[in-house]
């Protein structure tokens, strides 16, 4: 019966970052419902899931709190827009928001995708110079291996991989780029790149401590605060994109608080909602959004918008679960979890097939090191978890391991138990 | 009460294309809940919705068979990840899609912002061509005064105005452009645009029937057919914008199908969900879905993804809202309140104080004709029209009007009667 909802799906949707031809020979899950951490596929048959929905699912899968926020604001509204007028829900949501971000004074532009809170963070940067009369800045600080979404802005500022250089010529051109997180020696040169270009720059836009996406590369917490104070001092603005690392997921609210970094604007999305509606914002300082005050209809406006930004649905469950997760014992689990992973993890690191470990947090991937090119081994390990009821998925041979802030010790160890027997079955 | 709603809504939110130093000038309303097509704001005070929450509300709010599909879907999951996996509801949103939009063999790309839908779009578009070897086709036929969203590709692919011409150097060059609607001989010139252009364009993009954004300027159907016609027959893509038009707004379940097109992908936003959550698809034929089959992880693959596209709340709403608008009496009242709209409006035409009135089935623009700019005439009309509670937003100095396609005929009768006191108190 699953794979019978396999060939439907594989019929009429088109998934993202998936070769669709072969949709149906990587072992897809097709959920039904869930409970908690588990899903269930229409045959009844669970997986937990160690993906957390792809980075989103923070406390779980029909959290009775989040649930009935949902049917509380049912009964209020569902949306109404906040183009030029408001709603009580996304205001609510706003002042709470405003007292647990790293930023000054913040204002929150709402968006749904992350990847548009990544191009309303970089318009802001850009228009913030132009509104100050620096027109001569224009371009970008960035850095190697960075991902920031898949729009043609967000797409700019990152470096490509996975096959989008043929996009290459969408791209804007203001970009200046330093090594990533997997370089040691990152900052030196990216404090070199930002004395050299300076004059020109409107940002430099970065993951804080993790460049998720490039495959769990994570920087010493110092370092990046270096960089953001460096970035201040020669007077250019610091975006943070924590669409990945912020709610919790590397064991403080946002990765900027360990790394003594206060951005100008920060982006955030995934764990905003806990997982379970799209919401996106772009968090800007009071310094910065005061720049765009001026006339009515006149030149210093922001003229960017999305139907559904603040959305009072998606900005009742996500307030609720701000609630839930600022409560103490979510972020406390977070870090004592992190540490049974690190360790669980840790043994594999010494494994034939296994390159490296990397973790931060409750995010971890696993550099499978294949012999040659073309093997395939992320997907036949992760093929091999899903088959044994852990649901994993791969960025490239890099498996990724994302459990949920609630996970039980029991559960990093299945998850740790199911990737080595997948391993030791798939890789040779 | 709503004073003080406004004043926290100031300091913490950042409404887009809204200059927030003038927000609480401007008659801002901050909802706290709806009953069908009423808002009503904290201090109880209600306002006929005639804006649709900025065009994205079909039937009204709290719709207790749409609330009935959130409620029965938070019982089975709220969102799990599309990428590599599926979900029940996404699946069985995605086959009843298929079956109304007039595309062949459909497939659905979820994302949640609309811009979003035009990137994947664009993006699609042009490694369509460079799946089939044709890499030197790298650029779009698009419209003057289109709008199609705000992210970087998205806003390339647009005409600017609203002063986003600070923007520019971020916009990718390949874009040519022919006059829009607004000018009665732009078939004639897009023809002309097209036949010169053909061998190195991947696809036209355009906004079927009504230019909405650029200030509800309606096309003759027959010539968009001609246009999309000729754009086949020149062997390029089609691809059409319907996140405004779609979903029954004028008068149709799409504007295509009044213009005898059937596009190559086509763009769905705003109205899918009836208005209650965040959710956009671009939609790709079988032919140019095809052409991206391909080895496993190899370069034919799509690599774009959204987090919550395909969202399984936003897709059960999507689902249910499909089936209530296809029963047939809905878009009969559109047909019918569309007359009631024209007829309305008409009247106000030979007012002083308007130059022109455009209408296209729900969807309409009375442009005011100030003697001379900086009056804020638009402005001031919507704040009128607030005052008497309807709420009205405008494009510079064209009123939108945007019923609700349950709309009663008192209602139709309500808004134009109440615009017109608002033009004659407010234009003088």
């Amino acid at each position: 019966m699953n794979d019978a909802w396999v060939e439907r799906d594989r019929r009429r949707v088109w998934h993202g970052f998936t070769q669709m031809a072969s949709y149906a020979e990587n072992a897809p899950v097709v959920v039904e419902r869930a409970e908690g951490r588990w899903l269930f596929d229409p045959e009844g048959r669970r997986y937990l899931d160690a993906i957390s929905s792809l980075w989103v699912t923070t406390l779980g899968h029909r959290v009775p709190e989040l649930d009935a926020a949902v049917e509380d604001q049912l009964s209020k509204v569902a949306h109404t827009t906040l183009l030029g007028n408001g709603n009580t829900a996304t205001v609510l949501l706003a002042e709470d928001l405003a007292g647990v971000v790293p930023l000054d004074d913040p204002r929150f532009l709402f968006a749904s995708d992350g990847a548009s809170a990544v191009e309303q963070a970089l318009k802001v940067a850009f228009q913030y110079w132009w509104n100050l009369g620096e027109q001569s800045r224009r371009r970008y600080l960035v850095l190697g291996d960075a991902y920031h979404g898949d729009t043609v802005g967000s797409l700019s500022l990152g470096d490509g991989g996975f096959g989008t250089e043929l996009f290459d010529p969408l791209r804007f051109p203001g970009v200046v780029r330093a090594p990533g997180y997997r370089d040691p020696a990152w900052l030196k040169s990216a404090l070199a790149v930002l004395e050299e270009n300076a004059p020109t720059l409107t940002a430099a836009v970065l993951e804080p401590l993790v460049q998720g996406a490039a495959g769990m590369y994570v920087a010493d917490p110092a370092d990046v605060g270096e960089f953001c104070r460096a970035c201040r001092d020669a007077g250019i603005l610091v975006v943070c994109d924590e669409v990945a690392t912020g709610f919790g997921r590397t064991g403080t609210l946002f990765a900027s608080e360990q790394c003594g970094v206060r951005p100008d604007l920060m982006c955030i999305g995934k764990g905003l909602t806990g997982g379970y509606l799209p919401m996106s914002a772009t968090v800007a300082s009071g310094e910065v959004a005061g720049a765009f005050d001026g006339d009515d209809l006149g030149p210093r406006t922001f003229y960017h918008g999305h139907s559904y930004g603040g959305n009072a649905l998606a900005a009742a469950v996500a307030r609720r679960h701000l609630a839930l997760l600022c409560d103490g014992d979510v972020l406390a689990n977070v870090r004592a979890r992190a540490a049974d992973l690190a360790a669980a993890l840790a043994g594999l690191a010494s494994h034939e097939a296994v390159g490296e470990v990397r973790t931060c947090g409750l995010m971890a991937g696993v550099e499978l090191a294949p012999p040659r090119p073309g093997l395939r081994w992320g997907r036949r390990v992760c093929a091999a978890a899903v088959e044994a009821g852990v649901l994993l998925r791969p960025l490239g041979d890099v498996v990724v391991v994302m459990p949920m802030l609630t996970s039980t010790a029991e559960e990093i160890d299945l998850i740790a138990s199911t990737l080595e027997a997948a391993i030791h079955t798939s890789c040779r």
